[in-house]
């Protein structure tokens, strides 16, 4: 039976609190032993309150502890355990393993995954990145891992902070231009939802097809009249300028492959 | 019993085939007459030789004449047709109704979404943006549209111009940055597919919350540190340049909300 410690109280942890309260119900060798937050009332939701600490010296004995806290509290967090030499990984994606200090043997659960407070996601499908500095403490984690989810994946901190920077790209910065897709709805009197089928098979399709092989568009057709209406129809200079830019970048691209 | 003739033999004229005779299989009053192809060879794969023809006066007599062709040839094409008085309307978002030349009625039958041969979509969710020149004709169009989708809209040319933008924006620009989401992973070693359940769950968000709401990464948190050691990580200029736009959009949106 593995056991396991989280620590921290916000989206992430309060959504592995949960794959790992499932992954135990449903007969996994895994058990949630216990959270620790500032404030206990962030978790009473999901816990009771003897499954909740505010006291780093009151953590239990655990094979692994995960640190699911803001990237700059990480290093402050993992200090302050009053153990040594026990598992002790985080959950980010841009931070390095080496943010853990040497007293505990370190590592990596980074889930690949943008978690939103109150939608339920599927950890099964979810990569969760990992890295630990000893090849023994890698076993643990992968077998934490695969308690939770089916793509475990051995990934380096080099690799990860590349990972991290494409993960804004597909993910914030995706988010960025629906943004300004509703914007322009909302300046013409369009329902945003007409969009929602054209966004979800646009993600759908680079499930079968490489971004390359599904770029459709004026852009990388050439088709300058179009291109010269668009820029004529947005009248604001953000959205102009963005324009400009991604239709450029999709046209040097064409021309590099 | 409505008929229905499409022009045009590339991927929508396709697609549009196969969901006319679909919704004629199952039982809807509707009638795919036949297709015009200026190669017929195109289409023998889901079509009868006798139900293409290659030259406009061999057109046969019908409800609606829908014209699927690039946005440049729908003047020409139009222009051609033997007829006068009947119905004929063009597929596209970004050319207005009026291109369709005057001896017909005029009408527009824009499905919003992205087609890939080969790959098949399922019309029923695909919103078709209508316009007709007559009041009479529109009852026509919805009732054409609602045998192969239940999303019909009313949409005018101008408002169907915006769309079109908006479209670029979900759709091809949010293609090119998964495709730099690509390009970084293959520069690093990491497989795409790592990114795709975070793809997906990007586009899923968006049905349950707004894209203001839905927006996470550190633009929107002003976390200086992450976005100056991902510029520093960025060596191609194009993407360090997409990342120093996008990022600041973010941060100048957050600012106007």
């Amino acid at each position: 039976m593995v056991k396991v410690v989280i620590i921290g109280s916000g989206n992430l942890a309060q959504h592995l609190i949960v794959a790992f309260q499932e992954a135990a119900k449903s007969g996994k060798s895994v058990q949630f032993l216990q959270a620790y937050a500032r404030n206990p009332n962030h978790l009473l939701h999901l816990l009771p309150i003897d499954a909740v600490t505010s006291d780093f010296n009151n953590l239990k004995e655990a094979d692994i502890y995960i640190i699911a806290v803001s990237d700059n509290a990480i290093h402050t967090v993992a200090s302050q355990l009053p153990f040594e030499d026990k598992l002790v990984v985080h959950t980010s994606g841009a931070m390095p393993m080496n943010t853990i200090p040497s007293k505990n043997r370190k590592g990596v659960f980074y889930p690949l995954q943008t978690f939103t407070k109150g939608k339920k996601v599927d950890f099964n499908g979810i990569p969760i990145c990992l890295e630990t500095e000893n090849e023994a403490d890698y076993k643990i984690v992968e077998l934490v891992a695969k308690f939770i989810s089916n793509k475990a994946a051995n990934i380096n901190s080099e690799q990860r902070k590349s990972l991290h920077v494409a993960a804004v790209f597909v993910n914030n910065f995706t988010n960025h231009l629906y943004q300004i897709g509703e914007q322009i709805c909302n300046d013409h009197n369009l329902p945003f939802e007409i969009l929602h089928p054209l966004i979800q098979e646009t993600a759908s399709k680079i499930t079968t097809l490489s971004p390359h092989q599904a770029q459709t568009g004026p852009a990388v057709r050439n088709d300058s009249a179009t291109i010269t209406a668009h820029e004529a129809l947005l009248t604001d200079t953000k959205q102009k300028q963005l324009y400009k830019i991604l239709t450029q970048s999709i046209q040097d691209n064409g021309k590099k492959l």
